[in-house]
């Protein structure tokens, strides 16, 4: 087994000019290539016109590949429609959130829903299934592209209604779910089920968290649509899609619930692109940022993942797409190994020459090879790669899990009340990330696929939205003595939205040892603040005023009506402890609190000393308890950093010495074996 | 007669939970509520599908009130329309500014042209003032709710011609009134008529405020439709509906001409809802804009007026919601009495569970009560209001006079000219309040409905479109004997925002006593300066340049081209005095200004002196001139207060000592009697 | 031949006034107003209903300026179409970028492909030519107004699917020019074909390019159908239209490629409207700007052009809208001769009284003549005018151009990469201009248009879009003795924006004696600097990675990895030289830079020496070697500036003295004669 190193490629760009695929394949190999994913949004070429089919380029790119020795995933072209199909069938076009039907352009403009689509994507589906499937080099099926996205029109509000009588069953159970007697909402027929639009309803929360479900859930079934086809010729390989991260935080991908989906594709497999070297955050902080993501989507299958797209230096969709410096690449692409993927593959191979893509980063560039530094920083990556298969299918052993939700997250945007402009939901998982990541603590981020167990520290950062179930689970994990910790802006709704009766879940108050009163909240300027052990924190954005009933009290407010009140509890639950921080606090806080929790929990990190926090010291073990070490300098200075003793640099096979002396950008990678 | 204290109520949530309502009221008679308001949107309750009325519900409300000696006021349904309704006639929802037909949701989408709409509106109405009409607990019918926005449907189109046609008479009187040669604009037929809109024509400043005014007339025809229905069965029973406020800073409504609706409605109520303890104003600063519109809202019939809707806490519409610290709400709530309410109800009675308000304040919160600060700061102003019966119906009285118009408004809202972006005018119109508030002298904000009888002072700040009817009367007014000042940006335009000829409207000049040249106008950082009785004074964003013909010079510019020249005037007029302000200056100017004119005019304030300007001082007299002083302290510190001798304190029937201290927040309410 | 001085008039404005018209013409004379446009807009007035026509009016607006010795330029009406036309051919109204059909309203607000559109105004056209093409006043024709805008109706979109005919011939000769593979956007039937929209296709950037050009084309289309109505009855007047510029920052108008543009009108005139006194920049920063467009407008035709529309003193339409300081008005207008206009035009004569443009400046204002300041400046330039007569044709005589391009423009806009929020191609354009500004050297911005012959210096910045043409005739240029400057973002793309393989047009790099290897570029606060000379200047934004192969090194990084690598450099090529300078700097190197390149090519400016960068001295000459010297001061203090000597003052008929002192915001006209 091999890490993969290579990615997307459309050689179809250029049939014109055969030699420039030659071209391509010897710089391939040149730079330790192994992998190239292909098909992705090549509809128009594979069928010219409906029912007529031309697979010649792409069987002599399966040619090039197997005579070269490397590996193919295949995409299916369902990502972008050609203007024929557009055309003959308009109702595979999206209607938008205006209600308005879109026009042929751009690429994910479909309807998920559209029984032509789908028909028209099971033909050429299947049709690459039969001819490729059996293909010795063919390593897996890619389906799509970054499925997104949403589709107003009436297919959809038919399986929208469809899915809703499935789930609810009765219009009362929907009325009642919805409260939709507020504002004289009430569904009295099916017919009156219509997706938030911005031409009608958009303020009826439960529908909102409804329509997000029902979207992941189609576009869930379009992928099954899409892999039935696939599965009709080729059962044996694994068939997977690409995920996504959002904005500039790389936070996770808001529109569709990745823990659901991440069930259903066989691998996970996802598109990283940081801004690295950006002015308004260190190297460092981004750093932390990519691991925190990575971490959550290695947790969705428990299992390491693939990164399936990255750049090679630069992106083309940021607003500024600086190119990495030199080291960088091959620093950023350890990271994503360390944090446990199983590739490092690209957007794209070769730069296309026209359109919207053109100034992406590729691993063949404008400029040609011999003299273009990004090829030779994947060269040079490509090489740290072969000597890394050992890594393959090793895992990342946590003590500690911070949990995440997207049915949480879509409720929190959607929170009327309170401070709106201040939610920050993603920025509060990073902060309680931080000080683990600062002490090169190996973290989980899960999500409601995963069991507590095994964990000595489960933290639950702003669970506004929050089952029954969730509660059950964590009230079993803190008595079998686990430890959890709790937050502000915890506990308020159940799963349509609906505020628990006494403003908390019942139980949660019990566990916690508390009973909360009031949540003020604070305008941008104006703070409190926690007295902890003698020192005085800052507080700001949210505090929760409440009483102990059984917990002890950890730390008090500084002022305002409930000076001298507790901010900060502990509860003993069982076996176990529950602590509950009831306002938001600077790192500072954080550092101080988790710091001792780790001490508490005899929790240890990777790193024994480090000469900066730019560093980061990251694990990973396979089954037979080797275990690595990615010693990471994200700082453009040199770093020194302790590791145990008796390990070996991967890239020399000699053992290393006691401190580590890294240079600016560099990262090794060292192991027990 | 009572202070009301009470508010907006929706039992018809917990509807399968009557022990709810149950507790509900327990929990009103604690608090000393005596009003409940019920019966707004919840038409899909009242009338689950066509022609099927059920009143169950609503008759227990009513026995429920009776049971407790409580009065309820009852709302017709018609702010939210149920689906069924909807969907049989489709054309009662609105089309928006961009001429789309919007679909089911929200609230207030409804058109007041439909025949439909009409129709349905009419029978719900009529079978609640059959059913309810002689109901002895019923106090007022409240007709829908904080009516407000517009519709460019066709219906509306057609009753906007006819509108139109009534008001001009002919096309081409319109032409020559809209200027409609510019631009080849010119109507040659009715039917080129139509609403300003996005894809059309938005530049037409005369069209844009017959349109305005088209959409005040529209919506009080159709509380006339709801009025008529309900008059059908009950005839002695006061019909309002509730005003708002907009934006942040409390200016007047601005969709509608409240002095036109606030002629039409039985008594003034409205829905004041201020951001206490924000970041970028003190508590004072925000006192003043509540007081200024409570003054504007008073004087709209001359009689006091209710606030139908506020928080006993916080809202969950503003960005961030901040609960009120203690005190706050009994301070803010004794501030509407202090300016002319007869009442404090809330929105809402009891939170809902669900959707979009499910976080608005409300007495009944989510945490029960026993331990809810927010109900033991209700059931303290219960208290305290239960004290002031007394208040019932009395009236400020004022010498001075602010005047505000809404068309004017409109019209300076659309100048295409000057500095667009620094307009101001209800920033302005805050500055010329602020020495009058900081002195605690009584002011009355008037509009077209006022007589100026009566004032020592009457002050004019940017009276951009000017009617000549308004300036004969400002003229009689200056004649017998009164004073009145103009600012710069005055008398510009007509009725249909037409220049008058020579820039100015006749008379205008001649009663300054002077002769305007041009408007200068500075961009944000360009400063001039007034000299003014040895002293220099800022002037931004407006200076007039003007001569002064028969007028006294005051001050002069300190630079620019017209260096030397009269920046302020006073003219003799009649027995009076007419000033002009001939540019905008900071509040310094103002108070110095205002200072001299208050000594010289004999006006004086409720206060003799105090210890800060966060300390508000207003007063209510009745018709046998019994005098309340209201004493209040809008700062988080101890502070004090001179008022004149003799007082005694309501709350304890105890004469008060000469200087008053007033804890951080607190309000006094003295008496004469 | 005299220049010319008056402007657009709306008489019809005032029908039922006729004094005001006599009033109108008298205040003309005494301010030396020679000439009046007449015309525009006025379609509802002479045509009232379809097909009956109105001249009385405009007869005697004829009859009225020939009393005076005045010329009349007459406008076509089709800039603003009637009620009625809208409404019986409603596809005479635009579609816009989202597909809606728009409403009447507006100005501009039509379709230029549509039959109905084009038929009425050749109706109407024909009307005024016949009727008025004789007329001993006659003096121009002007065609609609301020021609801008797009239209996606259906008939647009047919006619832009026939210009892709004319240029591609085949649509697989489109699929190749469009890199349609990308994305599977492969046209297949010529239907497919549709103008750029929101609801679809926005990113494919040679079809973003290709509308751009067609809209041009079509505007010019409908221009020349407007004329063939006139030249059927008047064919020996010149006939032309109102160019525009861009944005606050005077850009060149972006929407049409006046460089083919201005090659069809007769003669270029344009609307200049600079905000002077605003608080972002000084009157200098603005005044180069001002110089930058003129200088372009002027290279159009090679000839001088006409300032159709400028303010007496304010606009209405930017935010905030300041009146010209005394002074400025003679200073402004005198500039706009310095670069080669042969009038002063204003847009209005007269103030309308009503709609959207009453507050515009206009000679004659609300406030009458006699105490109206901007009328007595009017005057006063009036006076100044009628002494300049002998400049009429004379031109600016240049050693240096610098190259605009529309096309690059565009395509820069659309760059998908580097950094799109800093690409600041105009101010670039600027920064490139103001060392030749600032030592009075007058410069020539050209285009496509001009031939490069007889410039000592040809600045080039940021040719992204660079077609093989234009590199031949640059590298004739060069190689006959020329000197040429490039700079970074240079040579990507060919003309349908497909980036050249190896990254650069071929040549470019043999031209410039390097080879790029990458374009770094900065987040706005990351700073890198050059070396040039001893001194160290900053660089932001852009800097490239290149290395000289033929080429001499001038000036190297000082930082990042590139450090010490060249980032400017100079190549001999045949008998000229070629620079390349790689960074983005501030003025400081750009200063120092070009001042040697001066020096070495014996360019001298106009002037010898001044005190302050806030004069400015450029010059016009005549076919007969007289040299007209403008000498404007731009501050608003006393400053000096020596000229030749042997000079004559104008205004005076004597001669100057050695050094000129001027008053704040003075410009004398110094002649050679």
């Amino acid at each position: 087994m091999k890490l993969l190193h290579g990615g997307d490629y459309f050689p179809e760009q250029w049939l014109t000019r055969p030699e420039t695929i030659e071209e391509d394949f010897k710089y391939f190999k040149e730079a330790k290539i192994n992998t190239v994913t292909v098909g992705m949004f090549a509809w128009s070429i594979l069928e010219p016109e409906e029912n007529h089919f031309d697979f010649t380029w792409l069987d002599q790119v399966f040619d090039k590949a197997e005579e070269n020795g490397m590996k193919v995933i295949l995409g299916t072209p369902s990502g972008a429609r050609p203007n024929w199909l557009a055309s003959k069938y308009p109702d595979v076009l999206r209607v938008n959130e205006r209600l308005e039907q879109n026009r042929f352009g751009g690429r994910h403009n479909h309807c998920f829903t559209s029984v032509n689509y789908r028909e028209r994507v099971r033909i050429v589906n299947e049709k690459l299934a039969e001819r490729y499937g059996q293909r010795e080099s063919l390593l897996m099926w890619h389906l799509s592209n970054e499925y997104s996205g949403e589709c107003h029109c009436d297919q959809c509000q038919s399986a929208f209604r469809l899915w809703m009588q499935n789930k609810y069953g009765t219009l009362e159970a929907v009325n009642q779910a919805y409260w939709n007697t507020f504002w004289s909402h009430t569904y009295s027929d099916w017919s009156h089920v219509h997706s938030p639009n911005h031409l009608g309803e958009m303020a009826v929360h439960a529908l909102n968290l409804d329509w997000r479900r029902f979207v992941t859930d189609q576009t869930i079934d379009f992928y099954l649509h899409e892999r039935a086809a696939i599965n009709k010729y080729s059962t044996d390989i694994p068939v997977t899609t690409n995920f996504m991260a959002d904005t500039e935080h790389l936070i996770p991908f808001q529109a569709l619930d990745y823990s659901k989906f991440g069930k259903i594709v066989d691998i996970v497999t996802w598109d990283c692109y940081p801004a690295w070297h950006n002015d308004w955050e260190t190297e460092a902080d981004l750093a932390l940022k990519v691991g925190f993501i990575n971490d959550l989507y290695r947790g969705l299958k428990e299992m390491p993942f693939l990164i399936m797209e990255s750049s090679p230096s630069f992106v083309n969709w940021h607003d500024i797409n600086r190119p990495k410096r030199p080291g960088m690449h091959k620093l950023a692409s350890t990271q994503l190994l360390a944090h446990g993927s199983d590739s490092v593959l690209y957007f794209q191979m070769r730069a296309s020459k026209g359109s919207s893509e053109k100034f992406h980063g590729s691993v063949i560039g404008h400029v040609p090879p011999e003299r273009n530094r990004v090829y030779q920083e994947v060269a040079s990556l490509g090489e740290r790669m072969s000597q890394l298969d050992g890594l393959v299918g090793s895992m990342k052993q946590s003590d500690v899990a911070i949990y995440y939700d997207w049915e949480n997250d879509w409720a929190i945007k959607d929170i009327q009340g309170f401070s709106k402009t201040n939610m920050n939901y993603h920025h509060t998982l990073h902060d309680h990330y931080r000080p683990f990541w600062r002490q090169d603590v190996n973290v989980d981020v899960i999500t409601k696929n995963n069991d507590f167990d095994g964990y000595k520290l489960l933290v639950m950062p702003m669970m506004y939205l929050h089952s029954r179930d969730l509660l059950a689970k964590v009230q079993a994990y803190v008595e079998a003595g686990g430890t959890v910790v709790y937050t502000y802006m915890s506990g308020m709704a159940n799963e349509t939205d609906l505020v628990y009766d006494g403003g908390t879940i019942p139980g949660l108050e019990d566990m916690l040892g508390i009973m909360i009163s009031e949540t003020d909240v604070y305008y941008p300027s104006q703070r409190n603040q926690v007295k902890f052990q003698d020192a005085s924190y800052e507080v700001h954005d949210y505090a929760t005023v409440f009483e102990t009933t059984s917990a002890e009290t950890l730390a008090i407010y500084g002022s305002d009506f409930y000076q001298g009140q507790a901010a900060v509890s502990v509860n003993h639950y069982g076996k176990g402890q529950a602590y509950f921080m009831g306002a938001r606090t600077g790192d500072d806080f954080l550092s101080k609190f988790y710091g001792e929790l780790l001490d508490q929990l005899t929790i240890v990190g990777n790193s024994i000393a480090k000469s900066s926090d730019s560093v980061s010291v990251q694990t990973r073990e396979d089954s037979e308890g080797t275990r690595y070490y990615f010693v990471m300098n994200f700082s453009d200075q040199v770093q020194t950093a302790e590791v145990p003793q008796g390990l070996i640099d991967v890239s020399t096979g000699l053992p290393v010495e006691a401190t580590l002396a890294l240079q600016g950008f560099e990262a090794m990678v060292l192991t027990s074996k």
